[in-house]
């Protein structure tokens, strides 16, 4: 029986006490706390906080003026320039939600997204008119509203669309008013899972959970005030893993980039001395490559997050050289990006390099404020024992979870089944509680009725100092079924043959877990760096 | 009219996306990350992480045998031992609410608080057996249940309560198991605010206030993991300023220590190289003292965060040689402890010490994740200028606001009157934004129909190199009505007089504001450290 409890009574919430958290409060106390620090820089343009507070407040009231109202879909097509950073507030400034378009997509998938998501009103830089446009032939409804961001630094550029971003800001009223969420589980961001079969789902994510991984990632990378942080992860990656967010909590100063190219990314981190900056490992090893011409040009500290595949003992070691500290995390667009970090234990300084390498490329812990990572059983949802070697998946729980997959009841009952976000990822526990991926389920390879890790040969491949990329992935074989078949990137010098790596695996891991192929080859990975395990596949059962 | 949101169509929290924000969460965590790092540290005592999260858990599973329920209280009679360090955490882990009471009240006051609270458990000291006994004998309804915490290091101790702590977590299942609240909304804590006049009133914050506020603390310091935090706070203080669950958020060490003496504080300091303490002016007076004398000892960087009242010029200068870098905060017991923080601007550090000082002194600007702190007119509601000179309340708005007082719904609806925490508190706002604190309305003094702030007054003695501490204060006057007065302690070596003081402070201040007269004598302080300035008062009506 309960008794009486004295803290409910007379003590509801009030406007006083209660407030939606949302990351558009990051940007109001920005604008007075960090007023005239600098908050962004693209070449030669430059804002403090207090002026991004401006452009994007009047993004907002220009949007209500075109007929934005909360709920409604505004998409962006743009690099990483000013406008996709100012996006991401400007657009849920008006309870309006930020669907930002991969760019690298082509026009039928544009047209599918433009559509199931009901955009209204789309920011398009002239780069992409020419996709946009044949996107567009594809739709049934009426089109979105175009707004053209020019970018005067590219030179000439043809216009098209309805309005032009800097003229609407220029218009646009500074006092409209913009206000939070009605409801912090409003959703806020709207992003489309590049899937390999079917149409791409529609992640949605709400203002509570991009407050609390905004601030997560500060926790987890222990970001100071005086951050410098250069963009070289795209913001239509997961939104930039919430960074655009974060770099509010903080008042640092975001470098934005059109593209990646190497020696302008370098010499960015130079001029602007970078302390801070995230990508894929395709990103990191541009860079590392890049540094190693210029050593002892860059005098001061510069950390990286690396997600989307372990970085190699050969990355790692590269980095260190050239003075960057890399840390390691694992996430999903369901988890807002990063939920977990491989955090550094001090006793780890203290091992071999390689060793090192090894502990540092597991995906880790649950992120600061995630509430839960765990590797279950995917039918008795029984923890797998923590002993390195028992396979389960990966699963999330906590308020750093998607709302669900838009217009998508049953993909988002089945992820969500059993009271857990499930990743499709196959991972096993180490003895000190650190995750370690295995595959996703798609990738296992099954030889002669053996379950073998795609990934656990690729860590063994990566372990090879010549090493810049691999990937292993299953062939089919006669006798067995399956057997694995390594893809590989060599660095510049290496003359490593075949029969030479193979040998080289055979003595590191159990014989039918070595690949009995390998093509020294180019590897291609998706536009947010993933490899595209399933073309290398279809490339071999086309092949033979 | 509202189109149709696809945004809120069986997009549905669920248990996977959705979990209350508590700061429980964070001690989970810390026993799985943070397992084998050292948690706290009380003389020869040590314990893990991953223990500390054992014992905490076994405390909820006691509490539960003893009956405690969801929605109970639970009061602590601790001095900053490991018990109510663990308190912080058991008791809420079953739902219940801790009270943690000032072990300087005396039996009155205690008794009131039992009662008005419906404490149904006491975990206390022996030390305060005799206070507790008298506040026993006062109580109409039944007596709490009694936990001696019994303290191996004091020598023999009576015992006297029905249980004692470490048999209680000795005989406890571990596996019982506790669970998170089943709202975030609901009470974790209850403070008494030792009020100058009628009963205290118990101030109610919740999980989710909580949880915000511990990372706020890390955010605003810029908390990394390494941290070795001493406890010169009292954890019945605001219960710490949150920084139990802080601790826990970056798994960093207490250092616990059962009183303020300061050689041993400094001791500690070296022995754990201590980085990171808290105090109100008082203690870090003390610590600035006896640090003096040990020039060159301390070689690692000490921070310190200080409130209760600015810090004095001649105070930061002290600190600043003895290598202690302190970082100005400012709050409430209703705002969860810290609300504002004086950040510290970059170009500061260019100018001159005594500016820099006048600066650093100042109240601020709004914590990280509180959501707003301004200055408005008490009756229209709108903000005052920014010019320094125009007066107004400090007021609150935001998810680190108390749920209300306990049982007291009038005073609470007078505090959130007009949608806003109303802090008593007068400030005016410069012109950077920045807060500084004028008066408690009932500390202005009005002379001759002019209103003088008694805090402007004491800036300006404080800014005398001679001076430790001043409080100026109200005295009655036949011809002005009021005039001010000081009371001011002298650092060691100086030879003050009076008149060469109001002399210093005409040159320095409108001559109505000097004080008329001075008083060499020490100035009592609350228990947290606060000045007594009702106390002086009452002196100079009684005495004149």
């Amino acid at each position: 029986m309960s008794r009486r409890c004295w803290f409910n009574e007379d003590l509801a919430k009030n406007p006083a006490n209660c407030v939606p958290l949302s990351p558009l409060s990051f940007l109001k106390r920005a604008s007075t706390v960090y007023a005239n620090r600098v908050s962004l820089v693209y070449n030669t343009r430059q804002y403090s906080w207090r002026e991004t507070y401006s452009r994007c407040s009047r993004l907002a009231s220009a949007l209500t003026t075109l007929g934005v109202q909360r709920g409604d879909t505004v998409a962006t097509m743009l690099p990483n320039v000013p406008a996709i950073y100012e996006a991401h507030f400007g657009i849920p400034m008006v309870g309006a939600v930020i669907n930002a378009i991969n760019i690298r997509l082509d026009a039928e998938a544009i047209a599918f997204i433009l559509s199931h998501s009901h955009t209204r009103v789309l920011l398009v830089d002239p780069e992409f008119h020419g996709v946009v446009k044949r996107a567009f032939d594809r739709l049934e409804g009426p089109p979105p509203i175009v707004i053209d961001v020019l970018d005067s630094d590219v030179g000439e550029q043809s216009r098209w669309g309805n309005h032009e971003y800097e003229q609407l800001l220029g218009e646009a009223d500074n006092n409209v008013g913009w206000h939070l969420p009605a409801d912090e589980w409003d959703a806020i961001a709207l992003g489309y899972t590049s899937g390999t079969t079917g149409n791409p789902k529609g992640v949605v994510s709400h203002h509570r959970g991009a407050y609390l991984n905004a601030v997560s990632n500060v926790l987890s990378w222990n970001l100071p005030e005086n951050v410098t942080y250069l963009w070289t992860l795209p913001m239509f990656h997961c939104n930039g893993w919430c960074f655009p967010w974060t770099m509010a909590v903080i008042g640092g100063t975001n470098i934005c980039l059109r593209r990646i190219d190497p020696d302008h990314v370098v010499e960015l981190i130079q001029r602007h001395q970078v302390t801070h900056y995230c990508g894929a490992p395709i990103v990191h090893s541009m860079i590392a490559e890049c540094l190693e011409n210029l050593l002892g040009k860059i005098g001061h500290k510069v950390s990286g997050l690396i997600a989307g595949a372990a970085p190699s003992a050969a990355l790692l070691e590269k980095m260190e050289y050239t003075g960057i500290e890399l840390t390691h995390v694992y996430g999903l667009t369901e988890t807002y990006g990063p939920a977990t970090v491989c955090l550094k234990q001090p006793v780890w300084s203290e091992l071999p390099r390689d060793r090192r390498a090894e502990l540092n490329g597991r995906q880790g812990v649950t992120y600061p404020l995630e509430e839960e990572v765990a590797v279950l059983d995917p039918v008795t949802l029984q923890p797998v024992p923590a002993n390195g070697s028992v396979i389960g998946e990966v699963m999330f729980k906590g308020n750093i979870v998607m709302k669900g997959y838009l217009r998508n009841p049953k993909a988002t009952a089945e992820a969500f089944s059993g009271g857990w976000f499930r990743s499709g990822d196959l991972a096993v526990v180490q003895p000190d509680g650190y995750i370690k991926l295995r595959d996703r389920s798609k990738d296992v390879i099954i030889s002669g009725g053996e379950n073998i890790s795609s990934m656990e040969v690729e860590e063994v491949i990566l372990r090879h100092p010549d090493i810049e990329l691999a990937a292993v992935v299953a062939a089919p074989d006669a006798k067995w079924g399956e057997v694995p078949v390594a893809f590989v990137q060599l660095q510049a010098d290496s003359q490593l043959s075949e029969a030479e790596l193979i040998r080289y695996c055979r003595d590191n891991i159990a014989h039918f877990k070595a690949p009995k192929r390998v093509y020294f080859e180019e590897i291609p990975v998706t536009s947010t760096g993933k490899i595209q395990k399933y073309s290398l596949r279809q490339r071999l059962s086309t092949t033979r």
